[in-house]
């Protein structure tokens, strides 16, 4: 961790939860879509992991922020910037969806929610896909409206976020499916919660429009959640990569491909969809892709990764890792890795130069296991 | 100053000089551009005032990221996003652009740099242009390559930069007009370099391409300068606000549009030139603006401006602050408002709540004299 300090202004937006989170002893931001994000507390990254795994945790991550797209051509606009077909989508349901240019390069990778047939939102990583979609929308002269609506998400993880959000809730809200959304009310005030989350530990997030009662609920879940051992948290660094949640920005950009990701499972090339990239993904996939997200384990006990880190095999670069972490659960390093054709083999040894010193790497699959 | 810290990552991304300045003492980041911009070094805010007023400082300022438009359509599109008419530009020129959407709310405001009839950089403020640039040419099927070339920015910013980089570049600099740009060499190296910068304090940025004879030049100026009293410092609080610098996503964003902010002389609705806005700036001119910016005096000696701050007359909430610092020429804090009409005077007396005590202001025109 830095000791430098982060300057805080306007144009770095505070959240509604922020002066509540800074009460709650909150260390460290990073920030995200121009909003602060909390990056970690008092307790210490392994603490917070082990409480992730077992309790439940409040974070506040309004700094998702929504890009609203409804009017008669809203599902046009949304499907042509995604490989993923989103011809058989339903509403209340909520979509992983790669956004790619017109290169097939990766723009952001939002969960899309489908609130009707003519409105949806995008529910974003780090990059302003609302001017790529209104600059889309006006150069194709589309009947839409775009915003970013008042949304600020308040994330339940956790194992025990079930039996909390029961207690405020009801019994129906654990019927909700995962990546399915509905509509539930908190003393009066209806609130849109999805089960979803940047966690494999399971859990909802709250998309709070009416940030008053939000508030209150926030609150609520505290005082109500000390049976369950309830904590203030933030997406978790060691917790995200061991379970291969991807990170724009982290671990793909806009020098990246879909299938270079491993996003084949949303890649859709085989019927009729239209959408941004397709032919120029078609032929990267004829001809098979020159570089592949993997997973690396590291023979060490510490890594900070502020800049990408080349991955050598006999002092030759074959690639670099993006995100790295020590895990407490494989003691090793496990980090993100992008790598060169044709060193796509699991269990390829390789070189990484850390503090100055050469360490021992082995290639994997994600998630890790 | 937050004392929570800055977690660091590949997303907010580091510059050539990141790990220069932070052996040169730097004590505080903020992100811009999901890039590292130094906000603070060792030194005390009043301290570097003074210094950057009366000597020289070097900047890291590599996170005014470029984008770069080139192609047969390439000047069709840069004038489609702008309200300013560049039909009579001219290569080796800066433009301050307004960059504004259909609706004629603000995107971003660069400099654009004329490189060649066919080819633009747009030195951006904090938001992804290139993401709105993108769509527009891929809806309008524009003939343009569109990209983020690897230029990372230094500043060399105060009365001393003259003499500093005369000694380091020859007599011919000094003859740069403002705003120009030109090719300059050190070392065999060629380096464009613009006298511009975002102080009012005079100075040259330079656009480093070639990232090794950049980071010779930045410990080169270190070297030679040591007869200006030369130091590392960034784009500096009070004296960006005193000389009416305004900063995307603090004084303006998307729900402003140029007309409000002062830009008139930058928005021609005159000519047949065609820009997105236009007919909505040319109604809303018609109408008179809603809102303006202006600046504001508070009988104060302290700020710290996270969000923007109400700005009442009786209790009537009239506008709100949007950037604000203690001036210790004014010996006032002075700020950037966004006043409601019909508030408009100057000398008009207002309200504002600093630490749960209401303080008096007086509205005034910006720069403050």
């Amino acid at each position: 961790m830095s000791s430098i300090k982060i300057a805080k202004a306007k144009r770095l937006r505070s959240t509604p939860y922020t002066s509540r989170i800074e009460k709650q002893g909150v260390t460290s931001y990073t920030t995200y879509n121009h909003m602060l994000l909390p990056a970690g507390f008092e307790d210490s990254l392994e603490e917070s992991y082990y409480h992730l795994k077992e309790h439940v945790q409040i974070w506040d991550v309004a700094a998702e922020r929504q890009v609203e797209i409804s009017g008669e051509d809203a599902t046009e606009l949304v499907q042509l910037m995604t490989c993923r077909d989103l011809s058989k989508s339903k509403d209340g349901r909520c979509y992983y969806c790669p956004i790619i240019d017109d290169q097939g390069g990766l723009i952001n990778d939002p969960v899309v929610l489908r609130l009707n047939q003519n409105k949806w939102w995008l529910s974003i990583a780090d990059s302003d896909l609302i001017l790529f979609a209104k600059g889309l929308a006006i150069g194709k002269n589309y009947n839409v409206k775009i915003i970013e609506p008042n949304v600020d998400i308040m994330a339940v993880q956790g194992p025990k976020s079930f039996p909390l959000m029961e207690k405020v809730f009801g019994k129906s809200i654990t019927d909700l499916k995962f990546f399915g959304f509905d509509y539930f009310y908190f003393k009066g005030s209806k609130h849109l919660i999805a089960r979803s989350g940047w966690s494999k530990q399971g859990g909802y997030e709250i998309y709070v429009e009416n940030t008053q009662s939000g508030l209150e609920l926030y609150d609520y879940l505290f005082e109500i959640g000390k049976e369950f051992n309830v904590k203030p948290g933030c997406p978790h660094l060691i917790e995200r990569i061991e379970s291969a949640l991807l990170s724009y920005g982290n671990d793909f950009d806009n020098s990246d491909n879909p299938l270079e990701c491993g996003f084949d499972k949303y890649v859709n090339l085989d019927n009729e969809v239209n959408f941004l990239g397709k032919e120029k993904l078609k032929e990267i996939k004829l001809r098979g892709i020159s570089k592949k997200l993997m997973g690396i384990k590291i023979d060490h006990s510490e890594i900070n990764v502020s800049k990408a880190i080349e991955i050598r095999i006999n002092s030759q670069r074959i690639g670099e890792l993006r995100s790295g972490v020590y895990s407490p659960t494989f003691k090793q390093v496990i980090g993100i890795v992008m790598i060169d054709k044709p060193h796509f083999e699991i269990d390829t040894k390789v070189e990484i130069t850390l503090n100055n010193e050469i360490k021992t790497g082995v290639l994997c699959n994600i998630p890790f296991v």
